[in-house]
């Protein structure tokens, strides 16, 4: 989980602590989507303004807790490709204190390309996978 | 609703949004929350690591809801202390397009000085008081 | 805001909670907004799956808090509509511990109904009208 | 993912959903979450009114989505422990449809004893781990 050519910063909200005085452990999966879909708006994959065209769905995710977050911590997610299946891709997160790249948390995601409007899953439109390669410099197996 | 000397940015999150595609109405209480946090901290009256330091809860909200909030829309929310009572005192807020000022939405709330440790309401601790009657230029009565 | 004809209830979930170790202010809203969803269902007036044909939005919201609330205690939001005006309505809310009825918070809200298709506010709908009317019953200036 | 001993209902809100219209996925683990302190209380190892008390940290976690939970769909989160280490113990969920036990998510869980007052990791409590293996009929290497 080294490095990322994605990061995206989040603010910790007091409204994202619990009774233990950190970050509640749901809120880290809002902070991954949060920099996944960021990520896939940078790259442009993203225009339309219906929520319904983001086209992908989640269907497992991996989360290890290494530190709590702190309210006042300013907090980076790295988030990066690491595999494109045929209807299917991979994608790792890295949740990090933005001043010294301390990891906090990791996870992963497998996400499922998805036709709303069929109710179906589609293979990777072929400009989503042209983008990712090239913006993660994936080789086509990878 | 004028002008505030304060403002905090808040980023709309993907998990902010409710069925209808914007910012769900309970957000806006979750961001004049951080603003007046973030407020307090601002002003250097939260030094504390101890949420139960904060001392103060929260006795009445009103909010006006002018225009959806949509992802993607950069959003700051001003916060301004209009009256300092003896145990209380009243914020108000303007949630605003970060971009040309535009209202969103504003709210005002009635805050009361608490001590967590005795259980019970106290007056505004003196140097809150001289803190914000400087940082705000309120005159005694204000 | 004595009696109520609707009742739902609802349970204090941990993550509802924040530093404080009480249910975090947001989610009175969030509690208000299940009771009022679950009031329009339970007239029926709700028929759709499309979250975008629910036709109501929340134009002021008013909360006043009077004890905290806490992790398991049992809890239910009393809902009643208090006007039914051209274009909008009023309905007024009670956040009461379920043993005993003590009121722990109270609201109160201005709902304007919406055609989403149109993105025009519209007249109450006469069935809405007459449902609402049956049963609070309201007379016609009410 | 077979049986349960405990489950645990839990009512979708609106403001559980996100713009698809379904359950936000950060949502499986707030509900995950209060299935597994209404397990910890309901085996009667929590008894203190302090969050602090709890005594366990999520180390690490894994959900497989497997259907969109919808608003008014009745929710039950089944959770069982697995395995008692030393300093961890291991427990498994599963999101159903509450009418025919149809497994709309299942996930797993690390969960490590801590002392808050320390700060360290701690020795599973004898009495919690008699109590937990009698309610779910563990023999001891289990």
């Amino acid at each position: 989980m080294s490095s990322f050519r994605f990061y995206h910063p989040i603010e910790v909200r007091y409204g994202d602590l619990d009774p233990q005085g950190h970050l509640n452990n749901a809120r880290y999966l809002t902070y991954m989507e949060q920099a996944r879909i960021q990520y896939i708006r940078s790259l442009g994959l993203w225009r339309s303004d219906s929520f319904l065209d983001i086209g992908i769905i989640l269907a497992e995710i991996i989360i290890t807790f290494k530190s709590p977050v702190l309210f006042g911590q300013p907090v980076r997610v790295g988030a990066r490709v690491t595999r494109l299946g045929n209807k299917s891709f991979d994608m790792v997160y890295s949740i990090e204190d933005s001043r010294d790249g301390r990891e906090l948390a990791n996870g992963s995601s497998v996400l499922v390309t998805y036709d709303y409007a069929s109710g179906q899953t589609i293979p990777i439109p072929p400009h989503w996978r042209a983008a990712i390669q090239s913006f993660e410099q994936l080789t086509e197996g990878g």
